[in-house]
């Protein structure tokens, strides 16, 4: 629409595309409102909407993602989560442990990676474990600790949410739901998280493709919910000096397509502690906006993940290095 | 447990297990009871068990699934669906549609592939999609007709459960639930199917190894549920003369480390219909118990993955080859 | 060209060829000759070709190989080694060990494995090793062993080359020359390859895509050399219950594209004894046209890859189900 | 050996391990001498040197390949080739075309890569294709036309061996030899690589492991070339939004594992100029030594892959990049 387009004339475009039996979605964008049509299985006649007022130009899309798609919003999407800002020049931090294991262990972490410059703690309650036989996670009493944390901390909180009923205590009590690589393509969380008010974190599964992952947000976007957060987190692959192999390429290439905001999560995609600081300062340099980066005050106690979880010396250091090489750009 | 030990016996060990905290699990053979111990995070001394009456012996199971293990049931477990018996002797051929389109696309094709000998009928009622925009299945619409399929042909039905609500839905009209790919590390859902009192049909994840595949089962059993039939059907490669790239050796492999039965669905692993017969031919001869397959009455107007149904006469083709082969073990 | 067509028609064909600047091969085939041309970029005007005596037809061919596609020679390409004849409706079976390793031990395989019914003994004289400190083959030893294997039992060798030096002597000394997985783009040993009067056996790299296999022969046949057999060894994944993961679907892919013969190693692919037997039934019935497999006689002492060599028992056992299976095709 | 080890003392060691049947290998570092010993099969006593005059120590070598080994030599190798250094803290670029298509298109890249900043030049003479009908490089020719850049712009030369005869041709003309990816595990070629006095750029294969990719260097620094500089290049994965996934967690595993410097390859791993930019200042801030990239002057009409090559400006803003990111360590 045009900078300039009454709530009238937008209404009239969002009745003709209802006529046509199909579905208008308001996009709103800094400067003007798009209107994305979705529903329909080929091609329609641009003419059908460019004669009307207010239309400043009818562009076809050309890929299978609409919401999603830079094509329909050029400009980036800048997420607000309290006064942090994802997606925008800003490179943001969450850190914090893998597993909620107490209070105690959750504020000791809160506080030393708040004080080395980090933005958002992160901490799982509900943990999605490989074996029925390994730690869960602390459930609703690791929810509380979190939000306790942020009472006595101000950071505020990111955690996974893994199902349905789970999703529905994390949207009352944390700040960004994260949905995990295992649900990627759990589309019926994925509805439920895009009927959300809170911001999704949406990470990349393990042998996803760019276009199946922002299909995945697309999901998220298309039931309302357009404050995504993509993550990309390492595929799976023959390599075996690292878990997963993290793939920084994605970054450029989702930036490309998307106009959403990405990280990267270089603790889970490398597996092993050595490997995160440069993991990191590569994320960085390719252009993700952010990082998502376990830490723990005593990794070789840690309940969940210790292998990979920074020192905090070592996190101090990891901040020390984004410090300086965000300073280029 | 002895083959004659008594219920008291029986009681005996389970209370030993829950004095040292654990969680015993009944696993009924053929021929005689064992005794699971879920919960230890270390190895338990034998001794404690072999002394009491009625117990034969005290297996330390080295894998981190018990239920699933072969070490701890040794015979094939062989799940029994009325009539059909899947993990003996006899090749199971489920077959249908991909998706439920119309009772009268569902007669004609369930028609076609009874003839044909096959043993289950299959069809999509709610299609896990890439896409929000793609066509999601006809719901419980859907899961009606597949009643009704089995009304009027007499043949039982596997169709797909992909959350906790269509779970209880599909729990109550199909013979089979089945847990697709993308959920295979659905953990929360894998729980809730362990809860069922149907049989759960399991795929492997697109990047899932075979432990992985086998703990996902160890899930559903956990909770109760022991009829679990687990399903190769292709793994992400960078090949690209197949869809996914069908690991048979996954058949060894799972035959080699589990009593549960295992069967091969070649028309999503191959996603074009001229691979289908061979592959099917090759699951047969590597060891599977049986096949899932796509066949469609007229695949150039299917609404779901027309490029991999069969066409009748190719279905007839497919069970004539596994006639013959079968005829060799 | 038509059945009937003379050597003067065939050469004014490959005059108006070479008048275009490009190369005409002959492509003899059981019923007619066929000529390719090869060099051109773009496509080429048939009515160039149609209007000249005794051509039958213009084949415009749409892949980027010519002498391997089957659009080019539709019939099957059978190669005949002395007696046997891969390609056609007999399945063919090499079999013997890793690493030739002394004379006795050579002979002792050879004759088990030929009284159990394999058709060409296998071993290597040359090793393609890892690390440049493990056995690297006796060499010319090595070949000396296998030439005596041929005089004592009469069956027929084959064994690897690893360079032009390797190609030089195993082609005065063997009868089908071997080109491994690692060399199967060294462009510059296919062309030598491809100069040779011997068979060749040319493996799937181990990340190769069907279209770089078919590329690799084209390179051997480009040369003159029309006697290739393919060899599928699987491919490189994430997978872990196998050493590489076996795609059997390249067979019938394969067939699909070309007329050349494909054979099947299951034991590289597998890397333990146990998945030899099943992938070895599995190949047979996905349509392949042979098997290259690892026995020994004593593989608990071999001196290469003793964990997927079959046991003599395993090799009759094999042998007996293939015979089984040969009889319903 | 001890700082002051005498060349008499030396050779007391070197017999010692000779007494025993192997061989001993000098490493010349900077501060001492060390002897690695090879061809042992399991460990050998440190006591029967620790006691000889001369010895500092004795390390037991854990991993399969030695010399290459960072336990064998912990400080890291710079190789220097005229003036530039590899290894040590400056970053080395090394760019050119993809193939060298004629004298004038060399010297007008080269003039602008080194107005750029570019250390080295590249250009291949002989192309490893896909394809034997694509343009395979204009061979002897290329060479003459390499050596003639050298001399009119003073830039060193980086190409491509593919033989036995081709690596000798290019030991003559080039300032490194680069042996590709298809090649890595060509182990005749390798050793011959390892008697040559240039130093060798060594690609990692497409599915190799880094044990892998060090055991391939440790063929050449067997045979006595000890100049080997490493370069990740991408794998083959499932993802499709690059040609191959660009491993930068490579880097720091070969660094932790290895000696040897380790450069970057963006333009093959992409094979999309719109990564390559993002995936240099990725390299660089991952901790790798260097980069080598495709610059063409007039990338439509480059003979090779044109879609990966960056033109002259976007070449210029990745060396800025470099600069900055730089002055940062």
């Amino acid at each position: 629409m045009q900078k300039d387009a009454t709530q009238e004339q937008i209404d009239k475009v969002n009745q003709q595309v209802k006529k046509l039996g199909l579905t208008p979605v308001d996009i709103p964008g800094s400067q003007r409102i798009a209107i994305g049509i979705i529903g329909n299985t080929g091609p329609i006649d641009p003419e059908l909407f460019t004669g009307l007022d207010g239309v400043k130009e009818a562009i076809p899309v050309s890929k299978p993602y609409k919401l999603v798609s830079r094509e329909v919003k050029p400009e980036n999407t800048v997420i607000e989560i309290g006064d942090i800002k994802i997606g925008g020049r800003e490179f943001t931090v969450i850190a914090g442990p893998c597993a909620v294991e107490s209070l105690e262990q959750c504020i000791t972490i809160a506080r030393l990676v708040k004080k080395a410059g980090a933005h958002l703690f992160r901490g799982g309650a509900f943990k999605p474990r490989t074996s029925p036989y390994s730690f869960q996670g602390l459930g609703d009493k690791g929810l509380e600790i979190l939000a306790e944390v942020r009472n006595q901390t101000g950071m505020l909180i990111v955690t996974e949410a893994i199902d349905h009923e789970v999703l529905a205590e994390v949207e009352a009590t944390a700040d960004v739901i994260q949905i995990g690589a295992r649900n990627m393509q759990n589309f019926s969380l994925l509805k439920r998280a895009g009927k959300s008010t809170k911001p999704i974190l949406l990470k990349r599964g393990m042998s996803a493709t760019i276009e199946e992952l922002l299909m995945a947000a697309e999901y998220i976007m298309a039931e309302g919910n357009h404050r995504v957060i993509l993550c990309e987190r390492g595929v799976r692959t023959f390599a075996d000096h690292s878990r997963n192999t993290l793939d920084l390429s994605a970054i450029p290439a989702v930036k490309a397509l998307s106009h959403l905001p990405i990280i990267v999560d270089p603790s889970h995609a490398a597996g092993r502690r050595d490997q995160v600081i440069p993991l990191s300062r590569g994320a960085l340099a390719v252009g993700a906006h952010g990082l998502m980066v376990e830490v723990h005050h005593d990794p070789q106690h840690a309940l969940s993940d210790g292998p990979q979880s920074l020192y905090p010396e070592q996190f101090a250091e990891l901040m020390d290095a984004i410090r300086k090489l965000s300073s280029l750009w």
